[in-house]
């Protein structure tokens, strides 16, 4: 599967793997851009540019969007996380220039202002769905308290206040500055002609102003060790969260802390698993590593009774003490292995994953890895390796956020 | 792609289509029985025993099928419907002997006296977690109203107290008659050496037991035009299911159906979108083809505020009632038509969603179709085919079950 990459003048970068055996094609854009490049003045932002981005340009209003990607039966979306704004579509390899076409422009959007209005409502809908989601929304406060005014404790969608408060004007300016040619990537994968792709790509995106790129706050977090606790009377069961520091996306480590996370907390089979869960003294219990640019986070969660949560809070530090101290088997990271290899190649089997897998490596590492390299990584990862990882960021030095019906919690 | 088929001496039929440029392989076991199968003293029996599949043999505990899978990074699972009971395994292609032995194993299960009592508390959790998803529950009220007294209406989960009443003899019983190995078919597909697979399944699979299959009450069932209203206190918006009529699994007109039902109800660019989503009036707004041995259903549904209910149902009617007397544009034939091709392309990329489609075919026509022989039956759907379905199968003769806070909902 032979790799490509070329830059436009502009700066705009174009990679792409073909594989010929492939029946459909898959593209995306991936802009470097997240809730961590928003100040609070103008916090979700990204996700609500995002939303934008559908309602039309000066070529096409919201119904030509939706209906021109549906008439080539495309399967597209989009994804805003703390670093990433993301525009896919998979399609038959006949339509991969229709879905340049529209993608490209879409990415141009006019932004109207009746439609910010308009969409703003469903911004502010969407945040007050996601406060009835208990998971969600522990997560959003443990990532809060874990990252302590780094800027990767954003939230991504922001609050009613902020939303309501945001001027087209501030998310005009937010785009020009973002949406530059050099902060975005293109990525296809599947079958398609790498010479005619690019050509493509340049007819739609050569015109893309350039820009100056950045990012602030790229420092390493280890976390303060907080605890805090969330009443929430609405909801029945605690949920538990525990971060603690882990390897930034650019490290060597990063293999070997993904396996880690496997061991620990994976839904089957992990330490957590047999547990809490087996047991029946949690719902679910899940421990995995997050990468970011410049830092990274182990990010382990239970949730249960809540008269269950402070033994099992004490059951999930003693895991976590437990694996800190003595380290993991030959016999775990073997099947840790095995989980991986078989999931790593499971989603490589189709276009769409593979399309993904590029463009976020090329953003992070700005370079190529072939399904083979990663396999190579992951197989490379030693018990000894895991101990760096473990000495390096201790996986016990937990920031500990407890949202539910529980007043008190006591760190046992 | 090539295919394969053998059938063993006790019946089991093998089949399998292998893809050298795959990167794993999957492997299904298909039982042909479901709660259309059960007697009401044995209601939600198919689904239990699924569970107790993976509890045990002779040759392994509970926790070794599950350290068993976890070893060779299987990703497995099983499900129960109406008609099938299928248990599957997707690895990495080294590991296929490994699967088989795990899967063929624990189809013969234990079905332990203790592990029975354990697991139907299990059950019983899960048939109440059920009714919670105001969804789901809408949807086996719907099931029973419209197949009135036809065994399709049967619940998969059973009920608290069939299930609380149910003995494992009961079980084993069930399991004895159901599990022959005519009534099953083992499928792979990906990258494996189709001889050796043969090998493989008669090693483990030669020795199980023939025996008759059959299955009661096959007649085609065009519903009764009922009217219920389910009143739930705690739901807070209104659900509303309108079931019709279609063609069986083996019927010419499948293809057409399907497309149909793509054409009023997707969830993007369908007439129902267009009429109640994207104006805000329901949450969501479905149609969709359900294709069962013998028949068939158009399975219609919105929900929404309940004040807005009726409204909503007036215009859900029209929508029905205005393709039944028009049919479809070639327009929208075409739109469904690439979304369609493209939605079987993808799902075909991978082994697993190949091999569910194999063994999906052959449980119910007996036979093979490839990718391309798909394409060409959607292909081959023209606007006078749609025609045919809806004079056959009238897309707005429906029985009506709505559930939610609503005390009475008007038929309009």
């Amino acid at each position: 599967m032979p790799f490509h990459s070329h830059k436009l003048p502009n700066g705009l970068q174009i990679i792409g793997e073909t594989s010929p055996s492939a029946r459909s094609a898959a593209l995306g854009f991936f802009v470097r851009t997240g809730a961590r490049d928003e100040t609070p003045e103008v916090s979700g932002v990204t996700h609500f540019l995002e939303h934008m981005v559908f309602k039309g340009t000066p070529r096409r209003t919201y119904l030509d969007v939706n209906r021109d990607f549906d008439k080539i039966g495309a399967d597209y979306n989009a994804f805003t996380s703390e670093e990433n704004t993301v525009f896919h579509a998979a399609v038959l390899p006949e339509y991969l220039p229709a879905a340049m076409d529209i993608l490209a422009d879409i990415l141009r959007p006019s932004l109207r202002e009746e439609d910010f209005d308009t969409e703003k409502n469903v911004i502010i809908e969407e945040i007050g769905m996601y406060e009835d989601q208990p998971g969600s929304c522990a997560y959003e406060h443990a990532k809060r308290l874990f990252f302590d005014g780094h800027r990767l404790g954003n939230s991504v969608l922001g609050t009613v206040q902020s939303i309501t408060d945001l001027r087209r004007n501030q998310m005009y300016d937010y785009f020009t500055r973002r949406y530059v040619a050099p902060n975005i990537t293109v990525a296809a994968a599947g079958r398609f002609d790498w010479p005619e792709f690019v050509k493509l790509t340049d007819k739609h995106c050569g015109d893309w102003l350039p820009g100056p790129v950045g990012r602030e706050c790229l420092r390493e977090e280890a976390g303060h060790g907080g605890f805090q606790v969330v009443v929430k009377d609405k909801v029945t069961q605690e949920h538990v969260i525990l971060m603690a520091g882990g390897p930034p996306a650019d490290s060597p480590l990063r293999h070997a802390a993904d396996l880690l996370g496997m061991i620990v907390g994976d839904d089957s089979g992990s330490r957590l698993y047999w547990a809490l869960v087996d047991p029946g003294l949690a719902d679910s219990a899940d421990c995995s590593f997050h990468e970011y640019e410049g830092t990274g986070t182990f990010y382990t969660s239970f949730s249960g009774e809540p008269e269950r949560a402070e033994e099992n809070l004490a059951i999930t530090l003693g895991v976590l003490g437990a694996v800190r101290r003595d380290g993991v088997t030959e016999e775990e990271l073997e099947q840790a292995r095995s989980k991986m290899l078989s999931r790593v190649v499971r989603a490589s089997e189709r276009p769409k994953g593979r399309m993904i897998a590029l463009g976020m490596h090329w953003t992070y590492q700005g370079g190529y890895r072939s399904v083979d390299d990663e396999l190579k990584a992951y197989e490379a990862v030693t018990t000894k390796t895991i101990r760096e990882v473990l000495e390096r960021y201790p996986i016990d030095r937990v920031s500990t956020l407890a949202l539910g019906p529980l007043a008190e919690l006591h760190k046992g």
